[in-house]
C-alpha cells in the first residue's frame, strides 16, 4: 500500500466530463490499496472569472485579504464537485478545504508562504478509508483569515502535502504526457524523458518549458518528495522528477528556448572605476533580474554594456539607468526586443568539457549567429536573433538528441 | 450610535451596480456614527447554477455535506465583492465567512439549526471600526465541517447576530418596501403598514405573503429583534415588526391570498370509532400536514370527510389513505387543485366578534362561495374557488380597509 499524492490543475475539472476523468484515476489508484490525497484547483477559467468581477469594482487597489475571501471559493466549489464524481462511483470520499486540511500560511495575502500543514485532519479521515480531496492554492493565517500561495500555488500545495506525510509519491498530472528534450510541437524529433534530476527540472522551467511551478520543485528537492509529470488524459507513464536518476546515456536533458527576453546596452559609458558595480547595483534597487552580460571596451576611454533582462522588466531598466546620468556619463540607451535565449540542459555536461563546443558548432552549420553566451554547470545558454529561434532549437536537438 | 444588522438578498448583489447601491445604503449609515454588521446572500443565481452543476454530476443522492461544501462558495464571492464596493468607497470593512462570525450549528447538513454565535471576533473588528460583512445562510459544526441553514437562512443569520449582539434594529432589504393590507399588485387600495406584530408577521407568511422567511420572524419574537422590512432600491421608512404595536385604529393588518392549496375528499366512510383520528394519524405518520377539515354526516351511516393539504404534498395524502383501504372501508377519494384560500389577519380581532361575519357579508355581496371556514385568534381564513381568489380579496380588503 503506498500514500499517493496527486494534483489537477483548473483545466482538468472544467467540466463535468473532465471531473468523471479525474476521478476515475483517482478511484482506479484507491481500489488498488492505495491511500490517495489529491489536490486540485479551480475549475477552468474560475479564477479569472472572479478576477474579472473583483476588477469591474474596484479596479485600481483591491484589499488582498478581501481577494483571498473571493478566489479562494473557486477550488472551493471544484473540490465539492470532483468529491460528489468519486461518491457517484462508489468510492468514500470527503473534500477538505486548505485551512481544513491544515495548511498554516504567513499573512503575505495573495503570495502566502506555507509555515506548517497540521496533518492530524487528514491522518483522521486516511485512516475513516476516505479519498481525500484538498484545495489547493489557499490556507489559513493566524488571524484566521484565508490565505492564496500566488498562481500555481496548487502545485506547491500538493508537494507540501506530500512532503508533510512522507508520501511515495506526487503526481502532478497536465494536459502533456511528461518533460521532453524540446518543445515536441516545435522539435519533431523530440523524446520524452523517463528522469530528471530536481536542479534539471528547475533549470528547464526557468527556461520556459513550463511544465512545473518552479517554487514547487525546489520544496520537493528540498524534501526528496519524488515527483512525477503525467497527462490526465492519456493512461500512461509520466517523467519522475528525483534526486538520482538513471542518466540514460544521456549528456543533456532538453534544448529550450525563452523568447520573453530583451537586450539593453549602455553604449558609450565612460570608464571609470566602479562604473559596472554601480550600474548592477542601481538595476538591483529596481528589482531588475539581470541574467546574461556582455562588456566590450570602445575607443577613447568608454566603453559598452549589453546585458539581457525578462521583456516585462526592460522599461524599469532603462529608467533605472536614466536615474543615473547625473552620475555618470553615457552617448544612449538601446533597447533591443528581437532576441531569444536558446539552451541546454543537462547534469551529464558537467563531466563532458566539449559540451559548449559541440552546440556551438550545430549553431554556426546552422547559420545562427550568437551574441550572448552564459553557462552554469548544468546549462549552456546562448542569445541569437529571435527570429531564428526555432531553427537553433532544432539543430542544437538534432546534434545532441537527434 | 447604535448597532444595525442589515440583510441583503441575493437580487440585491446580483452585478456590479446592485452591489454598489447596497454599499452605499451601508456606508450611509456607518457615516451617521452607526455601527453596521450586514448579512448577505449568494449573488442572484448563483446557488441554483450551483444546484445544476451538482445535478449533473450525481443527479440522485449528493451528499449533503459536499452541498454545503459546495453551496457556501457563493456567499464567499458576494461577501468579499461587497468588501471590495465599501473599501472603494473608502470605508473600513471586513468580509467574514459564517465560521468566522463564530455561528456554530448542528450538524443536520442542508438545514442545520444554529446553536451559539461566538461574537468575538464580531466585536474585535467593530472595536477596530470595521463595516462587518457576514456570509448569510452558513455556519460550521462541531467536526469543522460547514454547514447551511437552509433556503431563507441568510434571515436567520441577519435575526441570530441581531439577537446575539443586541442590535438596536435588524433591517431586512427585499425588493418590496414593506408589508402590505394586501399584495399591491392585484388590490388598487392596498395600504403599506408602518407596524405589525411579530404573530401577525407569522400569519401572513403563512399565509403567502412571502416577505420574511418565518424562522427568522420566530426567532426574532423569541429574542424581541425589532424587525424592520425595507426596500433596497428606494429610500423610506419600511414596516417594522415588534410585540407590541400601535393599533393604528385597524381592525385587521391585511387580506392575503394562497392558491397553493388542494382539498382531498374521503366519501362513504364507514362511521366506525375512531375512523377520524386513524385517518389523521396516517396522514401525520406520512408527514402531510392537514389545515383545514371539514365532516359531513352522510346517509345510510357513512360520513364524508374533507381536508386542505399544500399542492405539494396532495398525491402523499391520497397514497397514505389508500394504504388504510385494508382497515376501513370509503367508497372513493377525490382531489380538488381548483380552490384556494383567503385570509384576514389582524391582533385587532381578538376584542371584535364581528369580523368573520363582516368578512362573510363581503364574500356573500361578491358572489363568492365559501366551502371552508378556519379561524385562530387572529385570522380567519374561507376557502373558495381558484378561479374567484382576486375578486374575493379585493372585496374583502375593500370591507375592512377600503
Amino acid at each position: 500500500m503506498s500514500l499517493i499524492v496527486k494534483k489537477f490543475g483548473g483545466s482538468s475539472v472544467a467540466n463535468t466530463e473532465r471531473i468523471f476523468n479525474v476521478a476515475q484515476i483517482i478511484v482506479d489508484d484507491y481500489k488498488k490499496g492505495n491511500e490517495v490525497i489529491t489536490v486540485v484547483s479551480a475549475q477552468g477559467d474560475t479564477t479569472d472569472d472572479l478576477i474579472e468581477k473583483a476588477k469591474e469594482i474596484n479596479g485600481g487597489s483591491i484589499s488582498k485579504r478581501e481577494m483571498d475571501m473571493l478566489l479562494t471559493a473557486g477550488e472551493q466549489i471544484s473540490i465539492a464537485l470532483l468529491a460528489m464524481a468519486i461518491e457517484k462511483l462508489g468510492c468514500p470520499v470527503i473534500s477538505l478545504l486548505g485551512w481544513q486540511a491544515g495548511f498554516n500560511t504567513d499573512s503575505n495575502h495573495g503570495i502566502a508562504r506555507i509555515k506548517n500543514i497540521n496533518t492530524e485532519r487528514i491522518k483522521a479521515e486516511l485512516a475513516k478509508k476516505n479519498i481525500i480531496i484538498v484545495a489547493g492554492f489557499q490556507g489559513i493565517n493566524k488571524y484566521d483569515d484565508l490565505t492564496t500561495l500566488g498562481r500555481g500555488g496548487s502545485d506547491t500545495s500538493a508537494v507540501a502535502i506530500a512532503a508533510a506525510m512522507h508520501a511515495n509519491r506526487c503526481q502532478i498530472y497536465t494536459d502533456v504526457d511528461g518533460v521532453y528534450t524540446a518543445d515536441p510541437r516545435k522539435v519533431k524529433n523530440a523524446k520524452k524523458l523517463n528522469e530528471i534530476t530536481y536542479d534539471e527540472m528547475l533549470e528547464l522551467a526557468t527556461l520556459g518549458a513550463q511544465v512545473l511551478n518552479n517554487r514547487s520543485v525546489e520544496m520537493a528537492k528540498k524534501y526528496s518528495v519524488e515527483l512525477e509529470v503525467l497527462s490526465s488524459l492519456e493512461r500512461k507513464d509520466g517523467t519522475i522528477v528525483r534526486e538520482n536518476t538513471k542518466m540514460e546515456k544521456m549528456l543533456i536533458r532538453g534544448v529550450t528556448s525563452d523568447k520573453n527576453v530583451d537586450t539593453i546596452s549602455v553604449i558609450g559609458l565612460k570608464d571609470l572605476p566602479g562604473v559596472a558595480f554601480k550600474l548592477f547595483n542601481k538595476l538591483a534597487q529596481y528589482k531588475v533580474n539581470v541574467d546574461m552580460i556582455i562588456q566590450s571596451v570602445g575607443r577613447d576611454g568608454t566603453k559598452d554594456i549589453s546585458f539581457t533582462v525578462s521583456h516585462d522588466q526592460a522599461d524599469a531598466a532603462v529608467e533605472s539607468i536614466e536615474s543615473l546620468k547625473s552620475i555618470f556619463q553615457y552617448s544612449n540607451i538601446k533597447k533591443d526586443e528581437n532576441v531569444a535565449k536558446v539552451s541546454v540542459v543537462g547534469a551529464g555536461m558537467e563531466s563532458h568539457p566539449g559540451v559548449a563546443a559541440k552546440m556551438f558548432e550545430a549553431l554556426f552549420d546552422a547559420d545562427v549567429n550568437i551574441r550572448m553566451i552564459t553557462s552554469s554547470e548544468i546549462k549552456i545558454s546562448v542569445l541569437i536573433d529571435k527570429s531564428q529561434t526555432d531553427k537553433a532549437v532544432a539543430a542544437v536537438h538534432e546534434a545532441f538528441l537527434g
